[in-house]
């Protein structure tokens, strides 16, 4: 399958300029016939003919629809733009920074490396950017609309990374659009993130003199409100890749996992496999867990005892340590329901021979023999191979958002947020990552794209070396085979930018 | 309402003999017929003429079913004879423990109070007893089957509190049942537990040579069958509550905390909101969660929202911070659905105005207007008042289970572990409950009832004093007006009874 490479896929989402180079470059492109993306969901959410459910947003942004493209264009990440076609060369595995007179915001640092030869293409994808959140009001016009840097805006920082599966359509969808729905939500509830204390009502009127009472006894902070928006926007780029996949007749999806810097705060959504760590000198934080069918276990085998349709007689709610075989039949094995974080003995009957809805150990663990993830975008035509059973039902698009308030932590100078695709934790510990930045930082003082090469470095390590046809690590055990992205975002100068 | 007092309700359960007194009573006490336990458990469990599901069981102890009356006469925990009628005494609250002569396993510490009027009765109830388990032997005769104390016996130790709602029903039972079903569910699965890696087959044969292999591969463990065994113990339990309480024409549910020690590991399973701490000279370690409509909203709204008939059209699955009422309609107010850990915003609709599936902040908050905690036994029959709606189906009777491994860590002399009842936890803190045992143990040092004047000493705290028809705390604070049950476990010599 050939597809176009390094296209335009670029939508001006009202982002703030950086003085830094990358991201102005984004900003700079309005809304215009010119855009790619499918009339689906721009007729949802744009066009004055389409769905009345956003007329505000039809009124300012809805032109151009009639001869859109398809979406789906595949390349690399934009701020690789020059650095890499997206072509895959033959047998070799080069590790890909932005270029050094691009940096991106923060001085993150930045690098990739497709897999040896799993897929066609490298399915992650990485999107960073800023983010401006405005109030928005009712009747105003499009072009005071496209005013940036203003006062009146809320600048937010972004960084996401989005592994594919299944194709790479998903994730390139994801890396334009989830920031735009992060933008959007936000906006929507931006009179709620602007006060100490969000108001019961939007509007700020006070039916009832106890309100605000009612709001403090449950605890509703501002940093809720922004958890929420960040829920609300990961279900809305679900629904928009359905819509755009369905439409171009395309399949697959996506992890997601998206940091976002906001009012001294740093939230990280992450739905899927991927990781998110801050790396200190004496601690390292987690700031992501994983879901897959092993993590998720319970609330998966909790719906199919729900909903027992779902698995249409060809699975197994139950979860046995290997999948069982007609000499098992009258024994008592180890088994384990939705109920039970702990394991029970069963006597086994002839229906538990099916097939296990969930079923391996650690990266092998398949939820319906199918995916390797629980949580994530997309995937909405999903069926288990040979049969009519969806996996959709089973998947949630709903982060685990973290924060983090720089406001209780005194970050020092090579403190830093390391996000990174499955490709690099399968072969690195969330310790052998902190040894591997520490030292690189300590020996690196002074180089200004310190940061860049970091990322490169560990990538490199993932990725190892090329034996024959094995990828070795330093120790000769197995290296990464998988796609492997990696930000590194230093959190010390972190509002230089502001 | 009139009951009988302190009725003889023991029922021979292979406990094996204390050397220090109270137990011994109850291991004397072998199955006859003077037993008092309702006809539909005893048929379904171990009469001959009654199902099928467990012949072993019947073969056993099937005897003496026919004449047996009502289960649930009123009584305070059996360690209390002699010092507790069960009777309250007009306008006092006077604190109970066990006479000295009659000394609990391991020298426990117990202590109650009866609510200040709230109700009836004293709704909490205790158990203090050692559960034997062993290997069970089909064709095994009655005679051998009581041989207590031998080597083919594996000793636990077991605490339990359980505070009951809608009558003091449920808690009874309870406090009757829960051991027996806990050792019944051990000894189905002693195999597992005696052996460092549990067998794929609990027989120990092996279909599949890889066998061993797939259970370590799942990292299972001696204790995660441990874990196994008290999730279907109180599975078990509330189905049994659930068939007395309906034979006998009975109401109510209660919580249930457990803590059993085996093999060196201390198990504490928790159902409802009463609470197991570890206090250590310098930390104190939470051994339980509470599971009440608020800590638990998530899962009940995933429930309302897969299956929406559960709610009648009577309630709205959505929380707010208040309930809305007309005024609010068309406005956005704060919300979460039960995807969402965060706020949002939502439009306000007419169906927004039914009451809350979860209504109400901290201590107040209530399911389906009716109940203050989301986990526990019994409560089958439950409707909300004037409705068709039932509790039932959103309670879980599974408990969360923690453990405690001895060998990781070096107990102290003055380290305990304490379990108490709600009553206790909502004036006093943990912290504020570590301050009171550390400086009480400190300052008795000899005092051989120490732990039981300890036990006292939280409970009298928690209680206050009277002040006309108020009961205050020392800093003249609101003092508790629930039913309050403590114990006191220490853990230094726990071995010392093997």
């Amino acid at each position: 399958m050939t597809r176009p490479t390094a296209a335009n896929f670029c939508f001006g989402l009202g982002l703030v300029a950086s003085s830094r180079g990358e991201i102005a470059t984004l900003t700079c492109c309005p809304p215009s016939r010119s855009f790619l993306m499918s009339s689906v969901w721009f007729k949802k959410h744009f066009s004055r003919s389409g769905s009345t459910a956003n007329p505000g947003k039809a009124e300012a942004l809805g032109r151009g629809v009639e001869q859109l493209p398809a979406p789906s264009l595949y390349r690399r990440p934009k701020f690789l733009r020059g650095v890499c076609s997206g072509e895959r060369l033959p047998g070799r595995r080069p590790i890909y920074c932005p270029a050094r007179d691009r940096p991106l915001q923060w001085r993150t640092g930045y690098a990739e490396v497709i897999n040896a030869e799993k897929s066609e293409f490298n399915e992650d994808q990485a999107t960073c950017c800023q983010i401006s959140i405005r109030r928005r009001e009712t009747g105003i016009e499009e072009q005071d609309w496209l005013i940036l840097c203003s006062n009146q805006y809320l600048a937010g920082y972004y960084w996401a990374l989005f592994d594919g599966h299944g194709g790479p359509d998903a994730a390139i969808i994801a890396s334009n659009y989830l920031h735009y729905c992060i933008k959007q939500k936000l906006e929507e509830v931006v009179e709620g993130i602007t006060e100490a204390r969000p108001p019961m009502h939007l509007s700020g009127c006070c039916i009832c003199p106890s309100d605000p009472q009612f709001v403090e006894e449950k605890q509703i902070q501002q940093e809720d409100v922004v958890i929420g928006a960040l829920e609300n926007a990961f279900q809305e780029c679900d629904e928009v890749i359905g819509q755009e996949m369905e439409a171009s007749n395309q399949s697959g999806g996506c992890t997601a996992l998206a940091a976002l810097y906001l009012q001294g705060k740093l939230y990280v959504a992450n739905a899927g496999d991927s990781r998110a760590i801050l790396v200190r000198k004496q601690s390292v934080v987690p700031l992501s867990s994983e879901f897959t069918p092993e993590t998720e276990r319970q609330r998966i085998q909790q719906l199919a005892f729900a909903c027992p349709k779902l698995l249409a007689d060809e699975f197994t709610q139950f979860e046995f340590p290997r999948r069982l075989k007609s000499d098992d039949i009258g024994q008592k094995v180890l088994y384990r329901d939705y109920s039970m974080a702990g394991w029970g003995y069963k006597t086994v009957e002839k229906a538990d021979l099916k097939y296990p809805l969930i079923h391996g150990h650690g990266k092998q663990t398949r939820l319906l023999g199918t995916l390797a993830v629980s949580r994530g975008l997309g995937d909405h035509q999903l069926k288990v191979i040979d049969t009519d059973v969806e996996v959709k039902p089973f998947l949630s698009c709903i982060p685990q958002v973290k924060v983090f308030d720089f406001a209780s932590h005194n970050i020092k100078e090579d403190d830093v947020l390391v996000l990174a695709t499955d490709g690099l934790w399968d072969v690195l510990s969330n310790e052998q990552v902190a040894q591997i930045i520490r030292s690189f930082l300590d020996e690196n003082r002074t180089d200004p794209y310190r940061f860049s090469e970091l990322a490169r470095s560990l990538v490199h390590t993932a990725r190892g070396k090329q034996h024959g046809h094995q990828w070795i690590l330093d120790g000769n055990s197995s290296a990464s085979y998988d796609d492997i992205s990696v930000f590194v975002i230093p959190l010390y100068n972190r509002d230089e930018d502001c």
